[in-house]
């Protein structure tokens, strides 16, 4: 599904970061990874470490970063910043995830994550069509590369709709499966003297609701009875 | 937002990935990290790393699970393995985290994230509600924890309706201004040759509707025209 995206890393210095990077991109099958001007130590030490896999080990290498773009029609740039004054307009993760999953249906498409330490020049920015940021909190705003990479690619894949392996809907008990434990359950009061007579009445009424609110499976009524009639026969002997 | 909300850590064993956790917390704003059968060294050493921050700092610990989530009404364990016979009900993020999203609004929730090589044990799971899966690819399922971490909460916090910090529309050119920009490209080409004669109607039509296509910004026409008319100029002279 992402076989249109490109996840460029723009002077990237912390092999960890390269290689977290990289597994994020293995995670939601974005296999495409462009490194500018890259730290060559970094990439050998990220390329060496284990689980670095296929996307490191085919990642592309790159002088500039306009090299690293040619080939996309929409070019994005992530960015911790959310005050700045920006000569580019700035979109959030949820919406401008949703303009690159549009364009990606179609052409290529890049996203760039600057440098641990300094993120995108302004120069790196002249490329970009608009910038993006995670909305993170302003207290603390600026994400861990491999994270960042993670959260976006999240964004891209999710699927509001997605139904894949959704829980099989629990069967709730019958009603009649719920009056046999309700009864169950009240001589059981009335063995142990929990039920005094003259409240008998009220006190049946308000245990039907209250089993009524276990939202009891169909399966575990069975045993729950079963739990009470060992309970009930210890009471009476 | 998130201060109903407690990330639970199950036997972590590697110091940068509680460390990892921690920022991505402080990223998305939950603050209550707690530590259940922590390896001693691992919480000492993320702590004393650079960034920890104020989340670790407060971190709690905790020798049982039950302890840890002794305070919280819905339970949710989180699970790379999606096609495993599992005895409990499994969701994707996106609708799991539509559900807790729903249940924070009132009550304090749980979810919980395993050691990073065993996940979390059959036992650990006897206290959750329900599992939920981040929608990793087949081949490549398993994620790292900070980054679990950070796409969970990711999730959790994103807001489709979000925009904040959206980009100012950006005010296109009026008919007017394209029109003198059109007047003078179409001067410029019929100086320089570029317009026959005989084709000229056809010509300032086609020109149009390309110069309209450009969906120019009302504050570059000017210099569209500005650029134009020294042309213009360079042309006659």
């Amino acid at each position: 599904m992402l076989t249109n995206l490109r996840v460029v890393l723009v002077s990237p210095r912390n092999p960890l970061n390269v290689g977290a990077a990289a597994r994020a991109m293995s995670n939601f099958g974005c296999l495409d990874m462009r490194l500018v001007n890259a730290y060559r130590v970094a990439v050998d030490e990220a390329r060496s470490a284990v689980k670095a896999g296929a996307v490191l080990e085919k990642a592309s290498e790159f002088a500039t970063l306009a090299e690293a773009v040619a080939d996309c029609s929409l070019v994005v740039g992530t960015t911790s910043i959310g005050n700045r004054e920006l000569q580019h307009s700035l979109r959030r993760l949820e919406t401008g995830g949703l303009a690159i999953r549009k364009h990606l249906a179609t052409a290529p498409v890049a996203i760039l994550f600057g440098s641990e330490k300094f993120g995108l020049s302004n120069d790196d920015m002249t490329y970009c069509d608009w910038l993006m940021r995670i909305p993170t909190r302003d207290e603390h705003g600026s994400m861990n590369l491999g994270q960042a990479v993670a959260v976006t690619l999240y964004e891209l894949i999710r699927s509001p709709r997605a139904v894949r392996a959704e829980p099989r809907a629990k069967k709730a008990a019958t009603v009649e499966q719920l009056e046999r434990f309700n009864q169950l359950l009240l001589e059981a009061m009335r063995e142990s003297g929990y039920i005094q007579d003259k409240t008998a009445d009220s006190t049946e009424r308000k245990t039907r609701r209250l089993v009524k609110r276990l939202d009891m499976p169909a399966t575990d009524s069975e045993v729950w009875q079963g739990m009470l009639r060992q309970i009930l026969w210890k009471l009476k002997h």
